[in-house]
Formats: C-alpha cells, sequence, structure tokens
C-alpha cells in the first residue's frame, strides 16, 4: 500500500537541526534543563517559528507556550503539543518530537490552505521531565490543576533556585489568563521510550493509556565513622543497608509485570574512609495493574523497614508521587487508528509506561497518544534516536489525525 | 589499684580550653585548617606556651614546629608530638591532645625539677589532616623523606593558594636546618577515632601499629534506560550491579579481621524515572594482616567481575592506593605497657585503622603511639569526645613513659 506524504520533510528536518543545537552535548544529546538558559533560547526560536506560522502566540502563569491557528467556527481547539525541555544528558528526540510536528501540522495546512472548522492550537509545556524541578510535567499539571501555582513555583533545584525564580529570569513568566481553556482534543505525539515497536516492526503506536507509577524517597540514617577503627559488627552503614534494601527491590518486588527502579543516590559524607552516616535514594515502582503496583509499594515499604530495623538503623520513607493508570480517549484512539489505516502504516495498541503531559491533559479532557519507535528502546540518553522515515510517518498521521478532529 | 597523678590537671585543662576557642564552630567543634589564621594564632599561643614552659622553639622548612628541652647527656632526644590542625568541621581533640599532653609532659618534668639524661623534644607537625593542602601528613611525611619540599610547598588549597604562599603568609616558614635530627624514639599520644576502648571498657590504647590499606575505585558500566517502558529482563542495571556487589563484599570478603568500606558512590545520569547506565565507587579495604588484606583485594575484584558477567555490564577496577601494616617499635611499646602498668590503668593492645604522623615517624625512628578513648568511636565531627578521667590517664601514662625512656 502506498503512503501519502502531506508534509513538508525539508522544513521538518530543518527545525529539528535546529533544536538539535540548542544545549547540545557530545554525542549528539542535548542537556536542555527547564527554565535554563538553553531552555530559554529554545523557547525563544520556538516563538519565531509560531509566529513565522502565523500563531498568535501566548505564555500563561507556568511558562507553558501556546501558538493558535483560528477555525472557521468557534469551538473549541484541536491541541496538540509535548515539550522542549530535557534530562540532564539527554537526547534530541523525547518531547521535542512532539512539538516540532505539531508545528510541521500548522505549516502544512497553512501549505494546502485548508481552513478547519475548529481552532488548532500548539502547547510547549514546561518542566516536563522533572530533571530540574521535581515532581515531573509541573506545567501541564499545574492547569490540569494536579499542582496549585504556590506548590509549582516554591519548587526548587539542586542549587536552591525556585521555578517561580527561574521562570521570571528567563522571561516567560506570562499570565494566569492564558492557560488553556475548553479543548476539543489533545494528541501528543512522542517517541516509545522503550523497546516494543521496534521489536514488532510496527511504524506507529497507537497509545491506549499510562501506565501508574509511584516514586519513594529512602533516606537512612546510620553512623558515620572513620573507616579504619571501625570494626564491622560495631558499625551503622547506612549504604550497606540501602546495597541490600536495593538488591532486594530487584529481587524480590521487581517481576514481569512490575518495575523497581533505583534512578538517584547519594552517600554523605561521601568520602573514600568514612562510612557513610546517611544515604538517600529514589524508588519508582511502575504496573499497567493498579493493584499489582500498590502491592509492591507496601511491599518494598516493608522491606526497607525490616532491613534497617535488623540493621539497627533509621529510615525514612515517603510518597514522593502516586499515580493511577489512566485511560485515554476511545474517540480520539479511533481517530488515530483510522489516519494510521489510510495512511497504510503498520501499526500496534499500546499502554505507555512513562508519564507524559498528556497524563494531566487527560484529566481535563478527551486526550490520547501517537508513539513512534525508539532505536534499542533508548531514551533520556545522548544515543537516543528515532529514525527519519518514522518521523515522517509519525508527522503525517498527526495532519491527517488533526484535520479529522478539527472537522469533528 | 589506686593510679598516681603527676601531672598538673587544672593547667593542662586550661591549656586545652583555650585551645578549643581557636577556630570555635558551633556545636562545641574547631575548624582550624592547615597554615590558615586560626592556625597561626594557636601556633603563636603554642609557641608561647612553650617559651614559658623554658623550651627552646624553632621551626623548619615544613612549618613544623619544635620546642626542646635539654637533657644532662648529648644523646638523641624523645620526641613527642602530633598535630594542632582540625579538619573542616573537626573536634577539639585530634591531633591537639597529643601535643597538648605533650607539653604537660614538659611543664610536670619542669614542677618535679626533673633532669632527664636525655633531651625531651615535643612537636607539631603541619598539616596532618590533609582536610586543606592534600594529601595529609605532609609535615611529617616531609621530614621522612616521602615527600620533597618542591612537592610540598606546591600543595594548593580549593582556592587555589600553594602551601609554601600560606606557610610564608602567617609566617611559619623556617629553615631546612631546623628539621628534627636523629631521634631516640617518638611517642605520639591520640584519640583512637574508633570504638573499640569505649566499647571494651580500656583506659589507654597501646598501638603496636597501623593497618594496612587498599583503595579501589570501581566503575560499573550498563545501559541508561527509562523507568518505565524497559522490562526488567532487558535491563543493564549498573546501580542493581553495585548493590549486589557492596552487599557481597559486606557479607562474603569483610570479616573481623578485614574491614571493607564503601565511602563514595555515584550514579548517572542520576534521576528517579532513569535506569542509571554507570555507577562510580570506592571500596577501602583494611587489615593488620597484610597478606589478608591482600586476599580480600583479590576476592573482592572476583566477586566484581563475576557479579558483572553474569549481568551482562562492563566493570574497570583500579587500585587507588596500597599500603602495607606498619609495626611500631618493640621498646617504646613495651615501655607504654609498663607506665600503663605501674599507673594502674586498664587496657588492651590495638592496632591503628588511620594513619597518623607516627605512620612517617616510624620510617625515620623507632616509634609508638598511645590512644585513648573517643566517645560513640567519633572523631571528624564537632561531636568528638574524650572525656578528662581518660585525658587525665592519658598524660599520666605519657609522662611516666617519657620518663622512662628518657632514661635509656
Amino acid at each position: 500500500m502506498k503512503t501519502l506524504n502531506h508534509i513538508n520533510e525539508e522544513r521538518l528536518f530543518r527545525n529539528l537541526s535546529k533544536s538539535s543545537e540548542i544545549g547540545a552535548i557530545p554525542g549528539k544529546g542535548l542537556r536542555r534543563l527547564a527554565l535554563s538558559d538553553e531552555d530559554k533560547e529554545m523557547r525563544d526560536i520556538f516563538k519565531a517559528w509560531c509566529e513565522k506560522a502565523g500563531l498568535t502566540v501566548r505564555v500563561d502563569d507556568f511558562g507553558n507556550m501556546y501558538g493558535r491557528r483560528e477555525g472557521k467556527k468557534a469551538l473549541p481547539p484541536v491541541v496538540l503539543g509535548s515539550h522542549l525541555d530535557t534530562q540532564p544528558a539527554g537526547g534530541r528526540f523525547d518531547g521535542v518530537l512532539g512539538v516540532l510536528l505539531a508545528l510541521e501540522v500548522i505549516s502544512t495546512l497553512n501549505d494546502h490552505n485548508i481552513e478547519t472548522d475548529r481552532p488548532v492550537e500548539i502547547v510547549n509545556f514546561t518542566n516536563e521531565e522533572g530533571a530540574r524541578f521535581e515532581p515531573p510535567m509541573l506545567g501541564s499539571g499545574g492547569i490540569a490543576g494536579v499542582f496549585d501555582q504556590e506548590y509549582v513555583y516554591s519548587r526548587k533545584d539542586r542549587d536552591g533556585h525556585s521555578f517561580q525564580e527561574e521562570l521570571q529570569r528567563i522571561g516567560y513568566k506570562g499570565e494566569k489568563e492564558n492557560r488553556l481553556g475548553d479543548f476539543h482534543s489533545y494528541v501528543e505525539l512522542h517517541i516509545e521510550q522503550g523497546p516494543v515497536l521496534e521489536d514488532e516492526n510496527k511504524q506507529i503506536g497507537i497509545v491506549e493509556g499510562i501506565q501508574g507509577i509511584s516514586w519513594l524517597e529512602v533516606t537512612v540514617t546510620g553512623e558515620a565513622d572513620h573507616a579504619g577503627p571501625t570494626p564491622m559488627h560495631l558499625r551503622k552503614d547506612a549504604l550497606m543497608a540501602a546495597a541490600e534494601i536495593m538488591h532486594n527491590l530487584e529481587k524480590k518486588i521487581a517481576n514481569t509485570e512490575v518495575t523497581v527502579t533505583v534512578g538517584k543516590i547519594s552517600a554523605s559524607p561521601d568520602t573514600v574512609n568514612c562510612v557513610p552516616g546517611e544515604v538517600y535514594f529514589t524508588v519508582d515502582i511502575r504496573s499497567t495493574d493498579d493493584s499489582l503496583r500498590e502491592e509492591a509499594v507496601e511491599e518494598a515499604r516493608t522491606l526497607i523497614r525490616e532491613v534497617c530495623q535488623e540493621r539497627q538503623v533509621d529510615v525514612e520513607t515517603t510518597a514522593l508521587w502516586n499515580t493511577e493508570k489512566i485511560d485515554f480517549d476511545k474517540g480520539i484512539i479511533d481517530a488515530i487508528e483510522e489516519s494510521v489505516e489510510d495512511s497504510g502504516y503498520s501499526s500496534r495498541k499500546i499502554v505507555s509506561g512513562a508519564g507524559h503531559d498528556a497524563k494531566y491533559m487527560n484529566n481535563i479532557g478527551p486526550t490520547a497518544m501517537i508513539f513512534l519507535p525508539s532505536v534499542n528502546g533508548k531514551s533520556h540518553v545522548p544515543s537516543e534516536l528515532t529514525l527519519d522515515e518514522d518521523i515522517i510517518s509519525g508527522a503525517n498521521v498527526l495532519y491527517q489525525t488533526t484535520v479529522a478532529l478539527a472537522e469533528e
């Protein structure tokens, strides 16, 4: 089956290539942390592109940027987007494709002089990654009412700079009245960040929902001692306790339906010849089944408590974040599926393992996502890659889906 | 058994209390970094005390300060001492006791009008801690020929100030010919910095030597993946590999004769929702038995290799530092032991887990050490504490040992 190409590949890859320069790090990666100088530079470029495409640009109080193309009718818009921030040593595609392909949809509508019934808005959400300001998705969570403005503004990075301070500093603190209003549909195109589409040789993932996620923060407090004169049996080594916990989390809690990840760790005083007195680490637990996830969190808490009791060290385990499995909008899923079929791409239904802005958007309106294959399943690393041909497929599916939704 | 008290407690604690003011920080700690203004202030006070006690004071080219009390005969001296510098947030006793109790020995000899056969010298070594200028023990290492003058002078602190610059600035750059000459014996009294004496309720530690130390640096390289979409069986998680290694180092390599400490650890990319692709950690292995230590290092290397092979992650293990066990002088150890027995204090033989100036002094002449209990085994923290009664015991043992050695 021959596929139709609506978009302008040359323009799309020129934009992508420009984005790949802003915050570039060795190995073709990007370091474009939310509200950093690099983020500001990318935002300025994106704003200019939107204006060039005839969009009306506005910024809300969380720094979320919207570009609006009016429709023939005064109806709630179709919204497309994702985020332009990255991990500290992230890739060129995560988030970026969702925003740049949304812009390409707009430009393609312009190219073909298409007037849609509904307005189309494209959006760049602030701090999706949560790599600088925790938790992730502060921008979309803010407009969805998951986080209030005071909470978002007070989030601090490792150097003690607040979200509010940095938002103001880079000149992207906009108005509350600019927040996204009622919308007809939100479609987010994103890389899969996993190996499934590649493994099954599918071009498009039609995303039905997002796994539930629980984050725990664990602080083990033992006693800092000089490594030399302190015999093993008199130690209260916080890091050895953490090692036993981590090893058991992997062996006893994780399984084929529940993933467990310890992503962050730090020890204090962190010198070669000192028994660590305090260790901090995070635990990320995910499942497509909420009850399995909740069970795993309880088991993890018990395990942590038991190891620390046995070793006579103190421990504090706090829930940093909890989110249930979510189901996307059936109508949008059908629209994507039809576009895929019309275009002749191979596809499969899939559940996202990662959180996305679409997760919070789903709280306030009809939402779904489109996944593109990740080479070797990699993301959040400089070697993150989605092939040009898959990007073109994605842009076309997003375009056709938008046209269909905008006529509903 | 009743113990004899020779020393003047009031004088001793007045001096200690004065020292505790110089560089005082909250929590009763001291910040008296080598060659800082605080170090200069303490040196000036110490010099005045020495002169008041009738000592001839000289300073060598490393800033080491000596106070000499002549003997009846032209023999090599008995030398007592330690260091007056501290960690950035250190305690009032580490090093300080060795110098102030040496001074108290001199004053007690004066009180009792005792003329010894041998001269007695007391010494304050420069930069024992290595907290400002790395490596530690530059002053004693300098006179022992471990470090040459050019190397010591070129050491820089974090602000780029050199050892030489700072030595000159505070006015303590003396002459090379003032370095310590041949000596009969060097005795260093020090806090244990560990929990053993307190745990076994002993007043005095008779130090037989210093443990051998091996440091390894380990870098595990797996694959960084997004925590969500990557199933457990497809991961190459560097931190889970490190956790298994650390747990097994503790369970399989450490024992009552070999300590194993993982003091430093860092994971990359170090974000909550990312499987760590790289983890760096250090391993500190110590024993009083060199062959046990070397065996443990080999076993640790094998264990690390096997865990990483099994998990299909890469690993690089490098030797960062290796130092053999040091045996102190049998004659001085016997002299200390006799003094302890005569005085009626409880004691045990002990091997130091930490390095001290005595380590380098042992290279150039007969050396041994006396340990006093550390409350809760703590040192290098403001809460570092050695009880008054233990300080008095230590001063008496040091006095009697000195009297005995000075008549040999």
